[in-house]
């Protein structure tokens, strides 16, 4: 099953994405249907408004999650290939919901920033509350998988030892377009990025250090995890920063960030 | 003027802050009545059930912000006596709300984490929605200040280059008891901390490097600062990881977080 959030008359409302049409649940959001204990059921059986497919305006999937997760140096090819030793523990960083864009929206250059960077990566979307949970029990709490772009403000983020800042600018961070629950997805996703039809980044999710299950048990040891959190598993090589000369976006560029299975992001960036 | 959110039949309440009682406003929690632009004249002209202050529970005094800021490395001698320069950005990293508790609860030790540490800092909570801001416009979309204690896990905190892990365990940062709006602050504010009765930290606000206004500012080119949105402003030597040997919290310690004009945070350490 798909759900997304989409844009209708002025607000939000939580959708079934089927093959030509979105149907409405009743819910605002994903975050507000993933909190009703029976969503599997209230999305399968949902008969609300239905949406052409090929119209309907994307929300971040999560418009407001309550905690926004993002995971560094996660792809073992990419640390590997950069002579650095594999971790032994996740590198965990925030982004609060202000930063998150929807599919097909517009990439806000920050007007401080000249060093705007992507980074496509797998999403995880939590379920159920969930805490102090094994690997087994950590599975089970996956609502389902999304895209998101983790664009970078390289500068900001470099000012000090702590990336946050350069990892929540407003209006910068593409979250879609749907949620797709694990039993719909096979093991390995392949993840792509292109910035103005060039590819940039490309991996298999079977490459990260830290799975989806990993990262779900090692938070809920720190934190209770709930509906409509959202982890961001950190993302492959290929970014603009690494290259000699680095490569940043400018206004016009257009960044793709595809995953199988899920779909694709396509967003512009304008300053 | 003084507000605070309190712990009413299995909710909350937003109350004014009076000499001897607390007034509901007829808002949820603060960040509910902050969000009302009409706040000030709402919370002086609240009349609703009034509770007698020596009895009253104290939940977190936003419970839920949208965002909370931390900020490291902020007191100007602690910086100095270190042998540090002083930084030219404020180094920033988040917490979720999760990990907030009332003024008088106990401060839950994590199982995993053998490192639990103290961290008494002033909060800033803002407002008004506030967006590319200079100093001044800044300074008005300050709604008040409060204590907070960034209770602090140091072993998860240095797992990684990236300290959030460290930061966010649940139900570990005490935030209050009340918020108090700027006209009723001297300049300077004393913030202490006492574990188990003992001095552990005492510092002068007008030794911050990056003051309020100033953080409020830098944080508004990133990203709109809403209100409720909350800035931990960092803390000053006497942590017990500087210890020689270390000093942490056990079960039983109580950490005691002071500053003039706002009152006192009195937290139990349990595991």
């Amino acid at each position: 099953m798909k759900l997304a959030t989409i844009r209708v008359g002025g607000g939000h409302a939580a959708v079934r994405v089927d093959t030509e049409a979105a149907v409405e649940t009743g819910a605002r959001d994903v975050r507000e249907l993933l909190s009703d204990p029976d969503w599997r059921a209230r999305a399968e059986n949902a008969s609300g408004a239905v949406h052409n497919l090929s119209t309907v305006d994307y929300a971040p999937v999560v418009p407001e999650p309550g905690k926004i997760f993002c995971v560094g140096l996660n792809y073992r090819n990419h640390i590997l290939e950069m002579g650095r030793e594999l971790p032994e523990y996740p590198t965990l960083f925030a982004k609060f919901a202000d930063a998150l864009i929807g599919a097909r929206d517009d990439i806000r250059l920050p007007a401080v920033s000249e060093a705007i960077d992507w980074e496509a990566e797998l999403a995880v979307i939590i379920g159920e509350p969930v805490r102090d949970a094994d690997r087994a029990r950590a599975a089970t709490a996956i609502a389902g998988y999304s895209a998101l772009n983790d664009v970078t403000a390289r500068d900001y983020q470099y000012r000090t030892t702590e990336w946050l800042q350069g990892k929540t600018f407003e209006a910068t961070t593409p979250f879609g377009p749907v949620l797709v629950t694990p039993d719909e997805l096979p093991e390995d996703l392949e993840l792509t990025c292109e910035v103005d039809g060039e590819p940039v980044q490309k991996a298999g999710t079977s490459d990260l250090v830290f799975d989806p299950p990993h990262l779900v048990s090692y938070l809920s040891r720190i934190i209770t995890l709930r509906p409509g959190d959202v982890i961001a598993t950190g993302t492959p090589g290929g970014v603009g920063h690494a290259r000699k000369p680095p490569r940043y976006l400018t206004d016009g560029s257009v960044v793709t960030t595809r995953i199988t299975g899920i779909g694709e992001l396509v967003n512009r960036a304008r300053r």
